[in-house]
């Protein structure tokens, strides 16, 4: 079943790990340009506002201010960000506090910052919602002559009322997620050059395909005259996609004809980049005396900030294979509202770390209710392999939920420490030690048929991989070289891997949805066995033999049985490309989505029930990877996510002021990011279930490892203090609220 | 039978015309690099010499000197350069005066020049051989432990022996052609950066890939840690090969960490680079009464220079389907054979130019002596479109000498002004007006199967082609883009080419041959059919239709034979590859060699009897190149070969003084290269029969033009003054000597 690999499934260090450590690896930012110009935003100071007068004269007297570009000066042509409302470049109306009003180009940054001040706007403040229950009202003031509900969706089969009505146990609760920034350590830099005939933009994104033809489109200029160039990206967690941000410097070039750098300090990084949006939950399960869920009522208010269309509950519908529980009935109704609050955009793992976060808490109410533990309510009620999951009938091909569960429990002692739900593992003081879990499902596979690649083979046995593919950082770049290697039978050492510039790799959808390495990894693996019959090919005819007495295995060539190197044999390289087959890849059902890599999470944590502190003492990540094909990259994956979600669980929240719609906390000084320090023991347990669709069984790990966290730690904390938490993060101040302590 | 073509055609400009006549385009030596250091070459004084000892020290001591490398410093491996005989980098013996004995590498070029007089070298001065026939007694100087003689060839059919007893007439003489050089007008040159993990080299070459694959091979790097950039090159025509000079910047800059540029001053590039060699053809026909040929009896003898294995007459053998004459009986001996002077190496056309020279001033010989007229004499005995060439029994799938004929006999005035083989056209003064007639054969789809390409078509009609061909100031770029934007559909503006950079291109053999258009122009053609086979699938599977009601024309998309824009219908590019069929492509018989295109020039002349100068009044050159891609460039192909080639015959020598051996005019001031000026009046008439092989009917058309132009010529001079002309260049000194005068 699993064949017998020598690259794959080897812990790989990154191949261009060395120029990262070493300062070597050159980022957009980094890139300096003869004659360039320094670009600085104008943010707006009011959550909402028209413009109604702007001048910008006496900043252009400025000696060293080259140019400024304000929404008089943006082409007319709306454009559509991923996941986002269309959007003009920069607009006249503002829709929240540091909005974009003006750019300003100058010879050093210090000059570019005297122009902001030296620009005057006369503002038509307007009334400003920065709640999405307020924001849905009939008298909320208006974001969009639309109204404030940027997506409403309602997902509904069986009778969940009736059985609602008719359940032993019933359940229910509302749950609000916080506002977490994706605080990659890059903030987004855009260097744009226009030579007169073509324009080439440095961008720090996720998607440089198609930023490139948002550029094309929004600039009117032909899809062949724009490139992007992406060598090294300093984190995206799904922020760094289709923005508006990489336009200003474009735009101030093309006038200007000179390189113009754009590059956010952190504080713009935070309010002009994207955000997790924030959500209420209200949530009700109806169960069985014997622990079976036989419905859910859901009801959801996400968030979106300012130019979010469907980024929360409803992409959650879309890919409505991702409810892990069986729902006989079930009613979903979720809406994405607009807020005068920065624009929020699918975030690693998108919705499910919040749906989680309701749920498994949910889940263990009804197992406490009904005497069952938490692995028995769970096993009862979840998926399993080759089931039809509701509501659109798409087939589990692969969901090891038992091994996850057998192996998170292991390394966690869980068994050895449970003595039930309402007794904490131990009570030393005032600390209490309690420990708790949670299930996930991800996916792979998405966009599958946007992925192309070129694959050289040397006379010396070397090959070139030529992939459109992305690395946010994530090690992309070294686990798809190890794909192409594994398929030629080659050291990865033998392989050089280029990547970074839309105008000389073949097309790729981008990073995103943890389709890279399943999706781009087909597409490689696809052109490396196009080389190899092409090399096959050549052979036989120089050696005038035929096709069946050649084989070339481990990099070797045998020739009806005999060994001979390449380079005996042939003189020239051999070139193979592969484009994944064309596939519908349409919401809300996606044949094309591999669904089913299981998650099972184990958190064991302490309250401090005189401060309210909690700590995570130990958290075990056990997940289906399908394949492992660099460990340590798989490992760092999913140990990042569940960092990435201890952090949403217990410290991230980007908070605002209610009045002035100013965020209070846009830096790494006010705005806690969980550290490696926060989380001392933290265990990752690889499943491998070897998937039948993925390149050699393997599927996306990127984001999955966030989805069960939440709800993992909010289940310890119930089990340390026997107190439901209804919102995270879980702070102290929340803790001794809860426990009528303050 | 000529498809419908709308790019295919027209004589667009040069897609980089503007770059390049404003200065914008970037030469190799216009690369800069921080920290580049320059390196200078120490030649040889002596023909023929060994290094006793050489002495570096005092040059190492002069400030800004950096490195020197010698024989001593140079890996020992020999690579084969092409058609050159395999050499080292350096060597200990110097076989021609200038070779490189030592590379200097300094701050500035003028450290470096003075770093060159003071290295100190002992030479062993060996005796020096400078004329093959010389060179291959027995007790001749020693070039090489094996001898002199480089290459020797002989290929017989029929009984020459006996037919020539028995013939009506034999007509016979011994033809000289001088060393002429390619003088491109962008000097060689290489900037080489070691990074530490790759080596990269901008390259004037007409071979990136080749070059690529020499410096891996003797600087021991894996082929995909070295890569060649070539942007623009400033002609080539057969010289700019695979040569030594790239390794020693690149060896320097291995050695000082540092980026090394070699730019070689014209006397170095008269010197290292390469030429055409200088021959002695010693040739005999034998002809019925009637004008039927029956035997051609030839034997010559090339001077191939210090390093050249076989680039003279051997070579013609190897291609021996281009003997133009129905020879029912021959004999060929030729003998390619080193002498101790600048290394030559096959040069635009070969030795056809030489091999013309010769055979139709005797063809001409034959018909004065029964009776007939130059066309007579050669429609008579040349053969036709479907005959199979001796001695291979290649088939001529093309061969239009009529159309040819006919063309240049109009275009010329031939039939007016001939008034027979003793009478000139016309006779005033000391001024003696003559005509002739030259024909030639051509050939395409040299290596063809090492020819790559890719191919992006656009959402919005756009498209994106990348490809490995080199184009080395033959408009090669705009002719294969044409290729490319035909098969599309769309208007060339809207096609971006790629080229230039073997680590993001895919393979190709390289620009030699005539092969680029019709090898590079099939895979192109190829790679655009595969993204449009592509595109058909995506639509079809975008709109839920059969694939065969969807159709691409013309850049448009119908569906269901309505009219839909592209952009409509796809939202991502479509990428589409072809790599050539692996085919048998070794000498001597080329079945993938297409052969046959026909040439007939026309050379009107006038000879001043009293100074000996010969003016070309006319020159018509009419050619089949099957199609015309863009008639523009077909026609400064066409006319800038018979430019050449008037130089061949009037003109242009390479001098040396027969006992230093040094070349006494390696510069433009003492070498006159043939201009515009000196031909005032060439047309070219363009013969189109579509070579059903070739793309959209097209053969290469890069050096044919050469061909015939020194035959015509002396046969014009003939007409002019009755005498025969059996060494080129006609200088007015020969032509003196000719008349008795001098």
């Amino acid at each position: 079943m699993k064949e017998e690999l020598k690259v794959v499934g080897r812990g790989i260090p990154l191949k261009d790990g060395a120029e990262k450590v070493t300062g070597k690896a050159k980022y957009s930012a980094d890139i300096k340009l003869s004659g360039m110009l320094h670009a600085k935003i104008l943010g707006s100071p009011h959550p909402h506002a028209k413009i109604k007068r702007i001048d910008t004269r006496k900043a252009l007297k400025i000696e060293g201010v080259v140019d400024i570009i304000t929404h008089e000066d943006v082409p007319k042509i709306l454009f559509h960000p991923h996941e986002t409302k269309p959007m003009y470049v920069l607009d006249e109306e503002l829709r929240y506090v540091g909005e974009p009003v003006a750019v300003v180009a100058a010879e050093t940054e210090e000059i570019a910052d005297q122009a902001l001040e030296a620009i005057n706007v006369d503002y038509e403040v307007l009334p400003a919602v920065f709640d999405p229950i307020e924001g849905m009202k009939a008298d909320a003031p208006k974001m969009y002559p639309e109204g404030n509900t940027a997506h409403a969706q309602t997902e509904k089969w069986g009778d969940p009322g009736k059985a609602i009505k008719e359940a032993d146990v019933v359940v229910e609760g509302t749950f609000k997620t916080p506002i977490q920034v994706e605080a990659p350590i890059e903030p987004r830099a855009c260097i744009a050059n226009w030579d007169g005939k073509e324009l080439c933009a440095w961008v720090s994104t996720q998607f440089p395909h198609r930023v490139r033809e948002d550029l094309a489109t929004v600039l009117s200029l032909p899809l062949n005259q724009v490139k992007v160039v992406h060598h090294y990206i300093g984190g995206g967690f799904g922020g760094k996609k289709q923005e508006e941000y990489p336009f200003m410097p474009a735009l101030l070039s093309m006038r200007t004809n000179r390189p113009v750098k754009l590059e956010f300090d952190r504080d713009t990084e935070t309010l002009v980049g994207r955000r997790r949006y924030s959500s209420t939950q209200k949530v009700k399960l109806a169960a069985k005396k014997d622990g079976t869920i036989t419905a859910i009522d859901f009801e959801a208010y996400y968030d979106v900030g300012a130019h979010g269309s469907f980024v929360g509950g409803s992409l959650a519908l879309l890919l409505s294979q991702f409810y892990v529980y069986r729902f006989e009935n079930a009613a979903f109704t979720v809406y994405d509202v607009n807020t005068n609050l920065p624009t929020a955009q699918p975030f690693r793992s998108v919705q499910f770390p919040a749906y989680h976060f309701a749920l498994e808490q949910l889940v263990d109410q009804v197992a406490e209710k009904v005497g069952l533990d938490p692995m028995e309510v769970r096993l009862k009620n979840t998926y399993r392999t080759g089931a039809e999951t509701k509501p659109y009938g798409a087939k589990l091909s692969n969901f090891a939920v038992e091994e996850c569960t057998d192996r998170a429990l292991e390394a966690s002692g869980f068994m050895d420490k449970w003595k039930g739900w309402d007794k904490p593992v131990e009570s030393t003081g005032s600390k209490r030690r309690g420990i708790g879990v949670g299930l996930g499902m991800g996916w792979s596979g998405w966009m599958k048929d946007r992925s192309a690649a070129t694959v050289k083979i040397n006379p010396d046995g070397t090959a070139e991989l030529i992939t459109g593919a992305t690395d946010l950082g994530t090690g992309a770049n070294t686990t798809l070289s190890q794909v192409a290697a594994e398929e030629l039978g080659i050291d990865l050492e033998r392989l050089k891997t280029t990547t970074g510039d839309t105008a000389l790799t073949p097309d790729d959808y981008g990073s995103c949805g943890s389709r890279t390495l399943h999706s781009a990894g087909l597409a490689i693996r696809g052109a490396a066995q196009d080389a190899k019959k092409r090399l096959i090919d050549t052979v036989a005819l120089t050696m005038k033999t035929k096709k069946e007495s050649v084989e070339y295995k481990d990099g070797q060539l045998y020739i009806t049985g005999a060994k001979r190197a390449l380079s005996e044999v042939i003189t020239e390289p051999v070139v193979g490309a592969y484009h994944n087959k064309p596939e519908k890849t349409v919401a809300p059902f996606h044949p094309a989505l591999y669904v089913g890599p299981a998650l099972f999470h184990v958190a064991e944590v302490e309250v401090d029930v005189e401060t309210g502190e909690v700590r995570v003492l130990k958290y075990v990540a056990a997940q289906d990877v399908g394949r492992a094909i660099n460990p340590t990259v798989v490992e760092g994956q999913i140990y990042g996510a569940a960092l990435q979600g201890m952090g949403y669980s217990l410290k991230e929240e980007l908070l605002f002021d209610r009045d002035s719609g100013k965020v209070l906390n846009p830096n790494f000084l006010d705005y806690k990011v969980f550290n490696p320090q926060d989380a001392p023991n933290v265990e990752v347990a690889i499943v491998e279930s070897h998937d039948p669709n993925g390149p050699f069984g393997a599927v996306g790990v990127g984001e999955h490892g966030l989805t069960p966290v939440a709800g993992t730690v909010a289940n310890a904390v119930y089990n340390a203090i026997g107190i439901r938490m209804h919102e995270i993060p879980i702070t102290p101040e929340r803790v001794l609220k809860a426990l009528g302590k303050i």
